[in-house]
């Protein structure tokens, strides 16, 4: 098969953990053994965790060694040591794929550039650049110790998978650039409605609930607050953390009432907030229309929730111009989830 | 990887092809070689020509030996007698994902699973049993003749695989058991709004009008041709066969105005129905709310064209109560493209 297959499997792997990686990027990794058999699909999953590449390297080398005993490993420090001193033979051969540039700097886990160097990979297959000051300039470096490198920008058949590798960055690359990360979810179903009760599957809330573990705020509409009384914490999470994310109320009540259980969550901080100010961190935005279409200048990402039915009768729906890039899309549970840009003109 | 990880690329490149197949069923199929690279990724794409295996096999058969010339072979039988004379050394070792039994018949093409025993290959997992009576038995024949077969409907980590390779066969098993296969075409945005003129992406048409070659029926409400005016051909078809569609207008009219752009296209039946009768074959409606509304109890699939935006006033939306499950999902173009059954009470 072609790079681009590889690197398309990579990007998806990627995607299943996009924004949960934040503040680091989402970042996917192929391996693919002397013959060209896949070794390993992975993704970084959270940071400080191993990054994308490590963690391939570990399946890889258990797959070619059937040595199981580096999965007892977890800390990132911990695997390149053990490969460094292990696995040097085995990954003479491979090819690797990975949707980022290599990072070269020692950070919260050491560089990857220079293990992958130091392991003697044959090839490495990068689906974009690193912009991050420090952490690039690893493809450059693994060139010069001869390893064959392939920038997806520079090879006109790669073009679309160098695209949509820049496009699994934007959380990251907002974060870097202005301090924020203005993620948009939005629930409906087929028909546009958005009323008559829950709308998305159990598996779509727990998607959501992980995401909530990694937010920095949860922004959250006045009027969402009375009329849903919702609670706002993350119950339906997967991940073992369970931290409920800070909210923020936007309301145009000068006294706004607090009674919501959401007030109620322990280690919680509310804030009331009057009108829109500059925001910092991870914001993942909950609402309907109404919030929608206030922050819609602001928003850097929608993540759509669409659950595939249709409701006889309703009132409400969005009352929106707006023109969206399809940046991703997948099956959670029921429902389908698109990862969308706004278009800007 | 793991088996269920190729018997879905299989099935996912099976749905590039659903109902572009028909009257056979989409037929996905990956062949990985001796040491578990992957070979070829192939998939069923018209009746008559070969099925997903012998494409497999051709492709294999290139990539194996260097030998381009088998591409100059396009009838399934020629290519079937090629790789009997040529190949055969080539398949001892390989491994075969197909998501539908192989056919043990001569239908249009040569038996597939007589091919496959011929060749003599190591492994094959099956998606799906085939309940066509003159194709079935296919896995006990290369059983019989010592290739390991592997059924996903009797092992547990390949059930899910197995539910979606059936899920493929909808179209082709509508046909077999009750003569027609009603799929309702629905496009709308993501706000649910269906007015404001062309709602899908140029590629999304060229999409729609390859499919529109394959329909016997194509039906259509007499409201959309006073409203719409449309052609209903196939001029953006990137299929060669630009056979324009035979069309059926359900209309209470009973002296409906033949003046529309769609009387005038050359070779075209136009049928005018006033209530709705038991369909045969291949019958594509394409319409909105009302249409839809109408037909609900005979639909057996719908595909939905979603476009990423939103238009800021509309009047017109469904008014259904309706429950889906996605079946498939897919890029085409800008728009994302759902495969959905209705779910019956």
């Amino acid at each position: 098969m072609v790079d681009s297959f590889y690197l398309d499997l990579a990007i998806k792997k990627a995607w299943d953990y996009q924004c949960q990686t934040l503040p680091n990027p989402a970042v996917g990794a192929v391996i693919l053994d002397k013959f060209g058999a896949i070794l390993s699909i992975q993704a970084h999953k959270v940071a400080g965790e191993p990054h994308a590449e490590v963690l391939a390297l570990q399946e890889s080398y258990y797959r070619l060694s059937g040595d199981s005993s580096i999965f007892n490993l977890f800390q990132s420090q911990e695997i390149h040591q053990f490969l460094l001193e292990n696995a040097k033979d085995y990954f003479k051969d491979i090819t690797l794929y990975v949707t980022l540039e290599p990072c070269i700097h020692r950070g919260k886990t050491p560089s990857c550039a220079e293990l992958l160097k130091l392991l003697g990979i044959k090839k490495i297959i990068i689906g974009t650049q690193d912009c991050n000051k420090e952490a690039k300039g690893g493809a450059n470096a693994l060139k010069s110790c001869g390893v064959q490198v392939v920038k997806a920008w520079e090879e006109k058949e790669l073009l679309r998978a160098y695209e949509y590798s820049k496009a699994l960055l934007i959380p990251f690359s907002s974060l870097q650039s202005k301090g924020s990360f203005i993620l948009f979810k939005y629930a409906s179903r087929l028909d546009g409605s958005i009323d008559g009760g829950q709308i998305s599957s159990k598996a779509a809330q727990s998607f959501m609930h992980n995401l909530r573990t990694r937010v920095d705020t949860l922004l959250i509409s006045g009027k969402s607050v009375r009329l849903d009384n919702p609670i706002l914490d993350c119950r339906y999470a997967t991940l073992k953390d369970k931290r409920p994310p800070c909210v923020t109320i936007l309301t145009h009540l000068r006294d706004f009432p607090k009674k919501a259980p959401l007030f109620s969550v322990p280690k919680r901080e509310v804030k009331i907030l009057h009108k829109i100010e500059k925001f910092e961190g991870f914001v993942m935005c909950e609402g309907g229309a109404d919030l929608f279409k206030t922050l819609i200048p602001q928003i850097d990402m929608v993540l759509f929730f669409l659950n595939p039915s249709m409701q006889s009768d309703f009132q409400l729906h969005m009352q929106l111009q707006a023109n969206f890039r399809i940046l991703y899309s997948q099956q959670i549970g029921d429902d389908l989830i698109l990862w969308l840009q706004p278009f800007r003109d």
